[in-house]
């Protein structure tokens, strides 16, 4: 195993450095981007002719024809469905929430369940205990929990300049929140909404029992609410009653849909977004945008006649959001058709301005890829760092631990502001910035294609 | 001469490279912008307490003694105005056009009369001829011309990556396109807004009667609207009716607002933005963003508790935007009192997310700024080119011409989608764009403050 990685990697990292016609051929790719790119029309389309689009839900079945016939549309070599098994939640129709305080005041919050939640089952009503963060729930006594409804209150760390860090250090409330909460004898746990903005509107997201004693349900509500909410709570006794009739079924078959350029060889570059969404607003960032990226960045290529030296596969994944069944699939698949994969890239960052690409692999790997900054610093991506490609290409990285793996990096300022909301709607996205993501994914593939052996 | 700015590059220039405690302070600037930032509300505050500030108007006159107000509430060192004449013109109450085909059909055109344009005197109507860019109406023969609208039509080219250059390029027919137009006959012109996007609203900005013969209107219609008349001319004649009743009133005294921080000397770090903005939305990129910026990195460095070496100046400049009467005053005076001035910053390039600073000086200077890059970089700016420091503080370098002058970058992709139009308004910033951005103003200061002899 040791020597072929090595050979891999001495195949592999020449020195590349500027070079002229890459540069001249990536201007190409800009220019059509730009003057005649589909990335915003079909983001439109996506999000307007379907939007949100839950995994297992008829809409998502409706992505799935909506992202062959366009792939079809374009004539690439070949494009198919494969078949996978994902899980089957739904919100229902029945979501309320209040709180109410000594004095017999009432106020209504803006709730969401969490992905795979279970209802209430008629309406609840217990006393709340706040938590500031779920390390603090963690050491909590049984006795002060029993019979109430845990709030958990840890709000977004604004400090952090990457956005995704301080998503990432409030995950665990959202993630397990409910466990945690359930194991120390909660009837449900509501948490404040992992979001950068302070306003009205709630951000749901997937949430596991793993290995929790009993289930309760869970729910997020807004970030202006959580704050009345332990305004409250500093003032006295503060109930809440719940009620949501969110339930899961069994299990259904969905696809990826996938779309291929042939190469000189049949070692695959795998790039992709996912196709569904939350159920909630449009999922234009999340991640409608990297759909549109994705389709794009092939469309590209073929309208400037690449000739690739290895398959280039385009892949909209399904169900990232609750199980990531699409990529898991997809990674084995590839494994039983002894198929070779030398890179990924994957696009699930928004439709914002695109600054680069985090690279996992090596610290060779990430040195070949850092050849290309001088290259794409006209192109105004700026950012070559050792981070995380992504979940819908994760799993391949199991199957093929010596491939580059990269992940578009693109603001992500206003990213968490409409995440997972109602919010998160086509007229959030910039024409210019979205086609520009198409770009530097093009870009990236052809200079992985170009450069990998 | 020479020996004075040999000697000033030798002090100057000696290499820094990565500073730990540069970064931790510049960590702690960024801290409190991001946790306690004042910027969004300043900004929230002049879009929606003042509003459109154009020069000379009662609104340009509030916007002074809300900045002197701010400025003092702050506590710094001096806050004192500073007199200037500015040019005082006036949009009026009505303004109209509309087209009219052969076969009677008539279209509304949305029309912004351009600053420092002459009214049309009552209703103007004439045969519609088009040019697609300033050069075509150059080489055009007067008498196709004479009598008639002169409708300019190029459009802002899409494949330029830097907005501002694309802008750039099709600054001429607004700045110009009255002179030639009436140099050759016309009874007006009419120009495509200079917008990056398809929509139904003008954009405005100044135009110059320069050396013209004749002085005629001059107005911007929306890019739609471009597009419509474009179709309607290629099907046969088009007349164009238009009525505005704009017009220049004599000069009045206005102020640039002026706040100080004292150094150990008194060489003078000055950065600013500009306070007026066009009649139409509420200037809230063009430049209220700047200001916000300006004021709040002074805040910043006063609440670290931190000691210039040198003068520290953030001016609010006046009149930015037809006459530039502010900056020019402001580098007269500077020489009279005979300061010395080692280093400008300006942003005026809207409230989006900061990449790095455009450097204006000889190549020992911008590899001086250079060498913080590396600890720029982890606060996500990265770009530190050549290039061009801003309209306010250009004509320092003209009375300091050894100085450095910086322009904040900032994303421009969606800048010329609000610019000068009824869609400049506070709901398009962000909060922690913005904030980022007067991050990254204080942390350039401090860098130059430091390092600067």
């Amino acid at each position: 195993m040791k020597k072929t990685i090595f050979t891999f990697l001495f195949l592999t990292f020449s020195f590349l450095g500027f070079n002229q016609s890459d540069s001249t051929f990536i201007r190409k790719i800009y220019d059509e981007a730009l003057e005649n790119g589909q990335s915003y029309e079909n983001l439109r389309s996506l999000c307007k002719d379907i939007g949100a689009r839950v995994t297992a839900s008829a809409e998502a079945e409706m992505a799935i024809k909506w992202g062959e016939k366009l792939l079809n549309s374009y004539g690439f070599d070949k494009v198919y469905l494969q078949e996978i098994k994902v899980p089957h939640w739904e919100r229902g129709t029945t979501e309320a929430a209040w709180i109410e305080n000594e004095k017999g005041e009432i106020l209504k919050l803006n709730v969401l369940a969490l992905g795979s939640s279970i209802g209430t089952n008629g309406l609840l009503k217990a006393n709340v205990i706040q938590f500031n963060d779920i390390e603090e729930l963690k050491k909590a006594n049984e006795a002060d929990i029993k019979g109430k409804i845990v709030f958990i209150n840890e709000a977004f760390n604004q400090k952090y300049l990457h956005t995704f860090k301080a998503y990432g250090a409030c995950y665990p409330q959202r993630g397990q929140g409910a466990k945690e909460a359930g194991n120390l004898g909660a009837i449900a746990v509501v948490i404040r909404s992992l979001a950068s903005s302070n306003d009205n509107h709630a951000h749901t997201g997937t949430m596991s029992y793993d290995s929790a004693k009993v289930k309760i349900p869970a729910a997020a509500i807004s970030t202006n609410d959580a704050n009345s909410l332990a305004k409250w709570l500093n003032k006295g006794k503060v109930t809440l009653s719940l009620e949501m009739d969110c339930k899961t079924l069994p299990d259904v078959t969905s696809y990826n849909v996938i779309a291929e350029m042939n190469g000189k060889d049949d070692k695959v570059i795998t790039w992709g977004g996912h196709l569904d969404s939350w159920d909630v607003g449009e999922g234009a960032h999340d991640d409608g945008a990297g759909i549109a990226h994705s389709i794009e960045a092939l469309r590209i290529l073929k309208t400037l006649d690449y000739q690739p030296q290895h398959k280039l596969r385009c892949v909209l994944f399904m169900n990232e959001e609750n199980g990531n069944y699409g990529g898991k699939t997809y990674a084995t698949w590839c494994k039983e058709n002894k198929e070779v994969h030398i890179a990924a890239i994957e696009s699930d960052r928004g439709g914002f301005l695109p600054t680069g690409f985090d690279i996992r692999g090596t610290d060779k790997q990430v040195k070949f890829v850092q050849q290309f900054k001088e290259t794409l610093y006209d192109f105004q991506l700026f950012k070559f760092d050792k981070g995380y490609g992504g979940v819908d290409i994760g799993p391949l990285i199991y199957e093929y631990p010596e491939m580059i793996q990269l992940g578009m990096t693109i603001n992500s300022q206003e990213y968490f502001d409409y995440h997972h909301s109602e919010a998160d709607v086509f007229e959030t996205v910039n024409k210019r910035e979205l086609e520009l993501g198409s770009a530097a994914m093009a870009a990236m593939i052809y200079l992985l294609d170009k450069n990998l052996k």
